[in-house]
Parts: C-alpha cells; structure tokens; sequence
C-alpha cells in the first residue's frame, strides 16, 4: 500500500484516482475547480489545498493535465517541484511535449528525485476500468518501484526507453491513428464516387493487410457519420502539435504528419474541433464537393 | 465440377489453376512464356494455344495478369474477348484500372456476357493456401454462378458493388497499406531520434488505437531492416498509379493519398523497387540523412 | 508569303488566324461548329470541310485544339495525319500530353513528315495582338522553315529541345504558375490572420526576391477578390494533369506538384472551375473557415 | 541627427551602422564577440559594454540579431528592455517570431516605449548599399519618427500594420520564396527528364506568368548547381520554423507552406544547411536518383 500525491481529477484523472484508491492505496488529490473536490471526494481521496501540498509524505506523485503549459504551472507556480523531496518518484501521465518533459526530468534528477512520463492510451472507457495501455520513459529503477501503483491503472505497462521516450512514443502513436483515419477517410469518398457498397467493400480492406484498430473500432461511425467524442479533434489537434514539435526538435523532415497535421488544423478551422477525430472523413468530403 | 478456361499462371496465377484443379474443376490455361506451360501441366491443367482458346467450351473464364495493358491485350490481341460467348462468364482477378474493367464490363454487356472484377489480396500465401480475400464488382447474379469456382481459392469472397467495385475497393485497400506504412516508418524515424526501444514502443503501440496489421506482420522487418518482398515496391508503385487514376477520373482530391503515391515514386527512383513496400522506411531514413 | 493549314479557330485559334492573314499568308481552316465557319470567315481565311482537307497545297499545318484527345481525333479520324505529305511540317500549338506528342512526331517522322510541338503562353491578349510565347520542340531545321510564320503569333519564340520538349517546358510553366498562385494565397491567408495591411505588405513583397509576375499580374484579383478568367481554373487543372502524368511516365516524384495540383481538382470539385486560377485563394479561405 | 544606439554589428548589421554613420548619426554599438569591437570601430561608431548601455542617450534602439532568442536575451539578461525610457523608440530589425514580438510590443508600451518590429529582405547586398525593403510593423506614429534614420538603411519602408505586423510580411515573403525555389527545382528535374534545353526552357519560362524574381537571380545558380550562399538552408530553415509557429499560432492550415517546410528540414538533415537555398533543388535530385 502506498501513499500517492494526485494533480488533476478530470475526465481522465478522476476515474484514475478510484481505481487507486480501490486497490487500497491512499491517495490525497488536488484540482482547480470546485467540480474537483466534488470528485476527489467521490473516488475515496482527500483533498489537498494546492499541488505543493499532495507531495507531503507521498512515495508517488502523479499528474494527469490536460497540457504542456499546466504540467509547468502545477510545478512552477503550484510549487510541487520545490515540495519534491529526494526518493519521493514523480510520475506524469499527462501527454505533453518531450522536450519539457525531459527538461523536468533533469532538473528533478539534480535534486535527486526520479520521474517517469507514462502518457496513456485508451480513452475514458480504459481509464475506468483500469486498462490503459500505459508508456514509460525514465529510469528502468524507478519503474520497478512505481508498476505496482501503475498496475492499478493499465493493462499494460512499457518502458520504452529514457526520460522522454514515453512522450515520444505517445507522439508516434497519435501520429500514425491520424494518418491512418485520414487513409481511411480518403478511401471511403474514392469507394463512394463509384457506387461501392461501404459496409462490404470496408469489412473486405479490414481483413486483409489494410487492416487496422481504426478500421474496426471507427468503421460504424465512418459508415453512419456518427462522429461524438470519443476523441475530440481539438485533443488530437493538440497531440499533433507536440508531434510536429519533437520532430522539429530532432530536425526530422516527416512529410506524412506534417499534411495530416495541416488537416487537423483545418478541421478545427472548420468547425469540426468538438467531433471525434474520426470527423476527418468530414473534411474531405467537404474539400471534395461544392457548398 | 465445372470447365474453366485460365489466363496468366504467374507466380499468383499458378497456384490458383493448382486449387482449381484439386477442387474437382477442368482447367484450360494459357500463358505466354515458355515456363507457363510447364507450371499449368505442373498443376495438373491442359495447355491452350492462345488465349481465345482457353474459351472454348469453359462455363467461366478467369484472367491473373500483371497491370491493365496486359488484361487489354489477352482481350484484344489474343482474341479472348471476341471468343467468348453469351453465357459465359468472364471473371478477372488481375488488380487494373476501374475505368478499363466498366468499359469492358459493358463491352461485355452489349453481346451477353457477364463479367466480374475480382481482385484479391493476400499475396503469394494466399494464392497457395486458396485463402484470398476477394472483392468483387459486378451483378450479384454473375457472382452467384461463379461463387462455387471462387471459393476454391479464396476465404473470403465480399460482393462490394456494381462494375469496377472490385477494383476501386482494391484500390481503396492499397491506398491505405501505403499511407500505413508510411505512417508507422515516420513514427520510427521519430521514435530513433530519442533512442527510445523500437520493439517495446511499437508493441505499446500495435496495443491500442494506432495498432495495424502491417504494424502486426511488418514489425519484424521494420526493426530488423530485411526488406525481402513480399510486395514489391514497383507493384505497389503501379496499384497507386491505378489509385491516382481512378480519383483523376472522378475528380476527387486525395491530398495524403496523391502524397505517399510521390513517396513511392521516389522509391522506386531511388532503387528500392525490387525491396518490399515496407522498405518505405528507408526511403524516409535517407530523406533525414546525409549520406 | 506561306499556305497554311489551321484546325481550332476556338478563342485562341481565331485571333492567330487574324494575325495570320494580315501578315500575308494565305489561310485555310478547319472548325466543327457553325461558330467556327463565321470565325474563319470574319478572320479571311476560307473555310475547308474536313481536318484533312486543310493538308491541301498547304506548306506548314498548325492545329490549337483544347486537349490531347482533340488532336489525337483530328489526326486520326479528322484524316488530318493521312493528308499530310513529306515536305509538310506539322506544328501543334496545343497544350497536350508529352508522351502523346512524341508518339504522333515519331509516327510522322517515319513518312518524311517534320513535326514541332509549340505550346504558347500569354493567354487571349497575347493570342489578339501576336504577342504569344512560344516554346518549340522538335529539329532545329523544322523551326527554321516555321519560324517567319510563328513570328506572326508571337514576340518570343523558343527552341527549347528535341520532339515534346515544347510540350514539357509548357507543363512546367504551369506547374510554376499555380504553385506560385497557391503560395501567395498562403500568405494572404496568413498576412489577414495578423490584420496586416495587404495592399503595402503584398507591395512590399513584390519587391524582393518573392516577387513575381503572379504577383504583379494578380494583385488586384487577389486584394479585391475577383477571380473572373483569365485563366480558368478547368484549363489549369487539365494542364496539371498533363504535368502529373508526364512525371509519371518519366517516373519522377515532384512532391509540392502533386499537392497543389490536388488542391486544384479540390477547387474544381468545390465548385470554382469557371473562375480565374487565382481563385486557388478562396479554396485555402474555406479551408479555413467554417461554414 | 540622431543618437542611435545598435545591438547586432553582425554581417547584416556592421554595414548598416556604417550607413547610419555616413548619414550623420551618432551610434553607439554593442556586440558579444571580439570581432564585433572591430567591426563597430570600423564602422566609425562608438563601442558599448553592454546591450543595457547603448540606450543611454538614444533617440532610438535597434537590434539586428540572429533569431528570438537573441532578441529576448538582449533585452531581458543584457537589461537592454530594462534600460530604455519613454520617448525613446526601439526598432527590432531582426527576423523572429511574431508573437513574440507583440509580446515585447506590449510590454514596452505600458512603459510608455514606442516599438516598431522592422524585419527587412535583400540581403548582404542590400544592407552595403542601403537599400534594404524594410517591412515595418507598430504605430505610425512611431514610423513617422524613426523614418529618416530608417531610410538611411533601405530603399523602400512599408508600414503593413499593427505591432507584429512586419514580422509577420517578413514570414508570408520567406514562404514565398522557398515555395517558389521548390517550383523552380520541380519543373527543372521534369524538363530535364525530357532532355530540354535548361537554359532556353527557363527564360521562355520567365519571360511568361511564371516569371519570378527567384528565376531571374538564381537562374544561372540553377542551371551550373553552384550554389554558394547567398542565403543559407539553415537560415531559411529558421525562418520557415517562425513561419509555421505563425500559421500554428493563428489556427491556419496551409499545406504547401507545410510541406516546403518539411523539405528544407530535410535539406539540412542531409547536410546542406551551408548551400544557398536555391539548393533545394539538389534535394529534390537526390529524392530522384539512386544512390
């Protein structure tokens, strides 16, 4: 049983923090809205007074944030950087850019506090059932001591390599489900200009080497344009953003992800930024047809 | 048990009169090189001495060839198409443009005769093991007569709409296989470029949303760097010639599409056609590289 | 003085034909609408009855015709290609495919027959007052015996290389032109993002090494939004066809040709064909607005 | 007259104080390195010990640095923000990020400090002569005052808009540029697939809608591949970086500025950073040949 510091009971978080505390952990949890409280409450933890205050005799302190810029207030201006002590381990769980991320990293390492980025995948429903697929950058040391608080919240935990290379790795993973929604989308309005019947023709490409998660978790929603989050376009817009930063950093020319990048951006130009990723199919039948 | 005629016992074509033979049917084959007739008399068919011929008498009449120009001249040239008879059906397998396969549909038409475009994927394995998917185009009543000969040689066999159908989804499918592994090479190059562990980080991923079957079957040689075919890239080069034809055709914009065709192309200009398509990867390790 | 042969007395046609006759040469041609005979007519040429006949007496034969199969009809079911005698030499001032131009100066090559493909720019103004620019492929000598009488169409006259060379430097002129027109749509979009003044700042930009005639010609249109032709977008998008396809053939990969000319088919299928290519910024506008 | 501090005696920069100097001003000049002491007493200007210490006195500031970070160094450690008093003007001459030029705008304005940011085209050449295009954003008020000093340094001073405002022209003329660099390159290797002559096809080219500033001055560079700067890849690279973060920051989605930006990212990845920037077009030749 351990004790674990919490920053940020949302959509995401709050399903989190029960699940830790289900498995017997004690957990005190900080967030900004009184929404928060009201959560933190509900999942079985305490509240703290402000994110400094959730490290006080923590073993663990989690974040789950929305984005880069709240990661660096909650440490900076909330003051839990300054109230880490050596040996406590910090674990961000928020996606966030790789090049802060590994910032922080050295910056805590100096002090003698170990970190792990650990970005998910899986969405909400995971989150409640404590199957997030869940990627590691950090020490392999300070992973062997965090998994068994980890195991609370995923169904498998990877450690992918050094500080930063679970961002990284969270980046490839946002880059390629665009890429291949985009596939998707253009292979539907190509199938759809020649009468092809969608359900056959899109079962016949999934089970063959065009096959893919997108294909058969999305393929109701292309078919009957039903495009409710699940995902928002604006969170991937976001997920794109940290892609195209990080390969910008390493100065990697990657064409693919810097086009679905830019209809990402249009998507949410246009309007689409509250549908579900999937709305991408949208648009490039708007881009193919007259207003 | 029915009489087949059988146009081009490549290295698909082959196993398939071998199926065909094996399941009871009658074949007649032709093929132009010298090797052909040793492959049909191989797979226990007879040897016909043009590709009229192979109509004489057949209840079906299948083609296997390489690319358009080829289905064209057996049609032409060879006479088939001027040797079959109302009745017959004409059922071709080979992966061509969808405008050609409707004009000869409705060539077909005019004198009686039912056609269906019935592409397949699944590669050389496939072939052998009579496991093909394939995806037909044409009336459902054709397919209905020719379903029996079909189930020879592949599992599943998906009716997917009117004339050209077959074709336009084959196109659809190849269209996303590119845009796939494309994605997943830039998703490396990304991945390499903050030493995080290839093999773990593409695990996490194949787990969730971005997971794929090329990321299934292609993991190995992504890591490994052994770009044995497979699918060539020269193959794959030309069914995205189709691809981009057939969207010319019906005035579509496919911007990510019309982007990994030129990514192709450049492959195969840089000399890594005979390489299988999952070589793409290279393509974007030179494109970041100083050589 | 010089017989010539026309075919094509369309919007460009007919003004060269003007300018033909006031010259001194003595003009017959050939048109398939009632429209034509009165052009040619008011022009003072005579009026032939055929493609074919136009070969009649004639020292040099021109056809302006809108795109390849036009002139593939005229030489072919026109009779055009029959009638044409050694000595003859053939000029094609069309703007058609590369490869399609090479076959017909091979096929009339073989009977002593000089062809040169010379594809204008400049537009109808130029066309009115000969003012044409005119890029020539074919042998040198052709060219010598051709040129008093292009002289009459156009200021410049360029021999820029063997059989389809006139054909290829057209395609990339118009791969200049409307990369040049995407990329200062672009900037407009982004200079209105930051209410910039346009008017100065695209002056400014005009004077340095991002000027150019597209900017210097189209300024207004684009500072007022009004796109009527010019040059439609239609015309564009057929050009740029011929450019992807000869790539194709030459199996080069021209990735930002392909993007722009995606966004091309874009504005026509959105509707935009009939208006001026620099409508291309409407097109990035709606991208980025929503509806 | 006027007393003019200057922060950045650099290759643009040490020309420019000379220019100020031989109108007449009195300036005051601080750089970092040794050589920059050489270059400002060259100049006949006076040598400052720190950026802070060159407000002193001033009627106007200007700072002509290598990128944004220079920029907010200079002002924040050097203590030069802290050190200028209202009334005094201070001119960004560099090339950096637009947002944070309107950052720096505000935060001198609550002060009671004019800022004009004035980034400027032309280059090396132009900086000797005076006769830079000078692209000035901020109040016009501002302008009004600073002009006479400004005009001492270029040829042509476009007020184009609010604080930002000339970064931001400065962004869409770099787009620009490069876009038209890429089109040049691409309808090279096209004509030359095609064994055009180069040297003829580009001036039938220029002299036509397709004409450009970048084909007239860098036609010869194209044409015998010397490409000695000039401008830098790495350099444009940067300026195509503050061009995206721009588009990125205005929720824009231009596609060709994304994928012209991927290339020059890849031009330095294969080590030609150093090259001019016409030099792209050895990029896409590599893209099109094996190794």
């Amino acid at each position: 049983m351990s004790s674990i510091g919490f920053v940020g009971p949302g959509i995401m978080g709050a399903p989190m923090i029960t699940n830790l505390v289900a498995a017997g952990h004690q957990v005190l949890a900080y967030g900004r809205s009184e929404m928060s409280c009201t959560r933190i409450l509900a999942a079985g933890a305490q509240v703290a007074g402000s994110p400094a205050e959730v490290a006080d005799g923590a073993d663990l302190v989690i974040t789950m944030l929305p984005d880069t810029p709240d990661v660096e207030d909650v440490l900076g201006t909330g003051g839990l950087a300054a109230a880490l002590m050596p040996g406590q381990i910090f674990v961000d769980m928020s996606t966030i850019r790789p090049d802060t991320t590994r910032d922080i990293h050295h910056s805590l390492a100096e002090r003698g506090i170990m970190m792990l980025d650990a970005p998910v995948s899986g969405g909400e429903a995971a989150a409640h059932e404590g199957t997030l697929s869940i990627m590691v950058g950090g020490e392999a040391s300070a992973l062997d001591e965090a998994r068994e608080v980890l195991e609370c919240l995923g169904a498998t935990i990877t450690h992918v390599g050094p500080a930063g290379a679970g961002q990284l790795t969270k980046a490839a993973n946002q880059l390629i489900v665009a890429a291949n929604i985009q596939a998707v989308s253009e292979a539907i309005v190509l199938l759809e200009s020649a009468g092809a019947d969608l359900t056959s023709a899109l079962a016949a490409i999934n089970g063959g080497l065009a096959g893919s998660t997108v294909l058969t978790r999305k393929r109701e929603a292309f078919i009957n344009g039903s495009f409710e989050p699940g995902f928002r376009i604006t969170l991937h817009n976001k997920d794109l953003r940290i892609v195209c930063s990080a390969a910008d950093g390493a100065g990697i020319a990657l064409p693919m992800t810097a086009l679905v990048s830019q209809l990402m951006v249009a998507a949410v130009a246009q309007g689409l930024g509250h549908l579900d990723h999937s709305a991408l199919l949208t648009l490039i039948r708007t881009c193919n047809s007259s207003h």
